[in-house]
């Protein structure tokens, strides 16, 4: 790192790096807004950075505002790499074998799908700070809603329960069993955490005052209202059998608990009109920042190779000058299986290679269906967002949480959401048969609406992230616990001479906007000497599993 | 009844009640969408509705639609009723003794805040059908957020805990006490339903493999996030201490679980820009449906008089005809309290003015406020929406579901929104009193947040809505198993000969708009002979606390 200030090789233990952390050793800060970079560290200097998505962008929009010559080297003919919302027209690339198949989007105008990330935690400052600097307007996602539908392939009699009875009277059973277990080992009197805690098992579980769950109308009610009802007003809904509850294994089979996970939780936020415009507001800041005449991202530029020099890096893409063209750094969010396989690496050193080589990306699909008719929004079906989950292999379903009540009648559900074996599965189908197997599976949670006039099968498209050139997957998939990922994820987060990989591949949220943004931070914090390039250990990989699914809960140890 | 058609007077019994609801005797049919009123039985006639709000409004909006010569007569100068969206200007006006006060909203142009009802849940079909029918656009209304604060006065070490500590410490507590009582109790190996149980426990509390609770992400990160944490990453914040938990009661101290219950679980709604666009909306659609040049909405025109005669009924009221008006039928949703009070009654039967004069309406306020600076949006309170409880008389704190990081940082928040003996002490305050009271409330939620300069006390409003003229309470306050209710309720929901009353006063989602629409397709229904007018058995009257505030849940019996 010839070029670098030398506060910029600090270790993690100097004064500079415990003066940043405000701690005795590296340390999490909590974020207080955009850092950006410092404009002493690179005004004036040559900064490539290759990739276009949220990280690519974010980084040359910031290095941009503090005076770098900076440019973004796109292989594909669009930005926003993962970050695609498919419209009318979109083009869906998948590369099977020798062949490339080329879908358009048959979706109608006016209409959008998510094909890549399609929501923001609340915790997610940075895509916030963002979206609130770049005048990007969101609205509320809703990740769970009390009418959203379970399928699993056991337990259940009908091909689908709501969710509110699944979660509340499995709350109220949960309750009952633990009150009867404590009144019953009680000797009375009750000693008072006993009874504080069966009280609180009445509230927490709709109890009745005998501590018994009879049901309870936060399942739903057993019919509809009335002015004038004879019976007793509202009555609950007849509780699920707990034999069916317990053999359904739902909370195993399914995804069903994964909105109460910390990354899920209310409050989401999604863009108002597609996801695409964070990328868009990026593109529009990148442009209004840069030189004027100066074209400060080049699209259908596949990098074709990097080569580190004594005193910065030079970059060969298609199309390119031909002697590639040099730069004082290069940051490089090419997700690291198309940099190994892809790009010439002329001049790293050998464990840095090793770790490129190493990193492999998670399969993940989407489908997307338009549907003519907002079917799950009808007076039997009650669902206004959210998502259902079963235990077929499309996973889940997502309603849009937007344009509700649509005059026309018309909207794009997510039809497949998977990811491991049946994401490869599903990437090794035709379009079709893809199109076809979401059509099966979302017909078990919405049997006798789901119809092909509703939802037709020539309006859906489908994406095999794993499959898609220059991106090969959702995520990179760092397995926990394995001593060689762990060694290779503290490799890439330091440089290689002027070399940085950027981007959630590269962070401690893979997947998501946030980990990208992360990222550009922790290098831009390289650059201008605010966080160390020599990172002495690192004891843990990011859990990806969790990190994009969800907790996994299988049975425990006793 | 003398002008009405046979069929209308038809015992439950009949054929054509049978007929009409598909069952042996009275019983509640499914909605499937508006019902409106029969031409046949209402073309050219004429109709008096009493009261413009939303339950007037849509009698009126419908008997228009039918070709009847229908005419609203409202006392205050506005629509609307309680469906009261305040802003800059608006006039909140209270009876204080002789006195009747009148402030001034102070908030800024642009601004709202609902001092009436603030929300649509999913169920409530009517109410988002006559939204889709009259263009009313609808946004999210977040009613909990993981992010959200609760304050009780015992307990906890905080002023304040965060609702997914509460929310999942609760869970895995209970979760990890069950599964420990059932591997207690168990004789190995456990049986099969056991076995399960302990595992659905798992995924219900986060539990370890040993089904131990120790913590869980689901109630937050210890701390921020970093790139290269050397900790486990994420560690789950530490768990709230159980005893703490216990003591602090807050299950029945506070309105904490209430999101759980049917009439509050996601999704629920609001109108974009304030609830009044319903009211708005009806407003258009009456004078668009009304013969051209009548005036089909009198303001400021508050009755004086009811007149029942043999064909009809004759309504006086201030500024009205010397004479009073005559009608076929009069439909008043003027609130029991006040029909009781300030207007003269003639011609009505005993046992009907024995239920007018029995129904009281609950107390209930609400203050609003407006900060200048979204503090509650911030990197370190990360609330959109939702609401924070307290055991102060406040009772609860809500955060605006629009405007997400509006760029100008201002915003509106429910200060303040309480019932019985906290609102009618809150009622007795002057107006200062109650922003001070609200401010101190509001403060154990946002300890150096809640500052005079992000939320001066000079830009709040407050109302009582049992000391609002024409309103006199919040809504019809009917007390399950009171035998006197019960009867005067089943009084009401008949006519004396050609009155009727109107409005969620006398349904069975008192407090609601649906409910009022639910009274108006009653009420329309004995008019066209599709309703009884004869109404034999009334079991219950709603259990008006619970579809208001949700349950209270006190100790049980053992």
């Amino acid at each position: 790192m010839q070029s670098m200030p030398a506060a910029m090789t600090a270790s993690p233990t100097t004064g500079l790096y415990r003066a940043m952390t405000g701690m005795a050793g590296p340390h999490a800060v909590a974020y207080r807004g955009p850092v950006g970079v410092a404009a002493r560290a690179v005004r004036d200097r040559t900064v490539l950075v290759l990739g276009a998505g949220v990280g690519g962008l974010t980084a040359a929009y910031e290095l941009l505002k503090a005076g770098a010559a900076c440019r973004v080297i796109e292989a594909q003919e669009r930005p926003g790499g993962r970050s695609f919302t498919a419209r009318n027209g979109s083009i869906i690339r998948e590369r099977h074998g020798d062949v490339t198949w080329e879908h358009l989007c048959p979706i109608d105008e006016g209409l959008y799908i998510n094909l890549g990330p399609g929501r923001i935690p609340h915790h997610h400052r940075r895509v916030l700070d963002y979206c609130r600097e770049l005048d990007v307007p969101l609205e509320v996602y809703v990740m769970e809603t009390a009418a959203n539908r379970l399928h699993t392939d056991r337990g259940f009699e009908e091909s689908f329960v709501v969710n509110r009875r699944v979660t509340h009277d499995t709350r109220g059973y949960i309750a009952e069993r633990l009150a009867r277990s404590l009144l019953d080992n009680g000797l009375p009197p009750l000693d008072a955490e006993r009874r504080a805690l069966c009280d609180l098992l009445r509230a927490f579980g709709d109890l009745d005052e005998n501590y018994r769950y009879r049901g309870s109308t936060r399942a739903g009610y057993k019919g509809p209202l009335s002015i004038y009802d004879p019976w007793e007003d509202p009555e609950p809904a007849p509780p699920l059998d707990v034999d069916r509850l317990l053999a359904s294994r739902y909370w195993e089979a399914t995804h069903f608990y994964q909105p109460q996970e910390y990354l899920w939780q209310p409050t989401m936020f999604q863009p108002v009109d597609g996801m695409d415009h964070i990328v868009r507001a990026l593109v529009r800041a990148i442009e209004d920042t840069a030189v004027p005449g100066e074209q400060p991202i080049l699209l259908d530029s596949p990098v074709t190779r990097v080569e580190l020099l004594r005193d910065g890096v030079r970059v060969h893409w298609e199309g390119g000058p031909e002697e590639g063209e040099p730069a004082d750094y290069c940051l490089s969010s090419i997700p690291l299986p198309v940099l190994s396989e892809s790009v010439e690496l002329v001049g790293f050193s050998d464990p840095y290679l090793e770790a490129i080589d190493h990193v492999r990306f998670a399969p993940t699909c989407k489908v997307g269906s338009q549907a003519n008719r907002r079917f799950w929004e009808s007076n039997e079906e009650q669902i206004y967002g959210g998502i259902s989950y079963t235990e077929h292999p499309i996973t889940q379903v997502w309603y849009p949480s937007n344009d509700y009540q649509r005059e026309d009648g018309k909207g794009t559900l997510t039809g497949a959401y998977n990811y491991d074996d049946d994401a490869l599965a599903m990437g090794e189908m035709s379009w079709e048969d893809r199109l076809e197997l979401a059509r099966e599976g979302a017909r078990q949670l919405h049997p006798g609406s789901w119809t092909d006039a509703a939802v037709p099968l020539a309006l859906g498209v489908s994406i095999a992230w794993h499959k898609v050139p220059y991106q090969l997957g959702g995520w990179a998939d760092w397995a926990v616990g394995n001593a060689k990922d762990t060694e290779m994820y503290r490799r890439l987060l330091q440089p290689d001479g002027a070399f940085h990989v950027l981007g959630d591949q590269v962070s401690s949220l893979p997947g998501w906007q946030e980990g990208a943004m992360m990222s550009v931070e922790w290098v831009l914090g390289q650059l201008d000497g605010t966080q160390p390039t020599v990172v002495p250990q690192v004891v843990r990989v990011p859990d990806v599993k969790s990190l994009t699914q969800g907790r996994a809960f299988g049975p425990g140890r006793p």
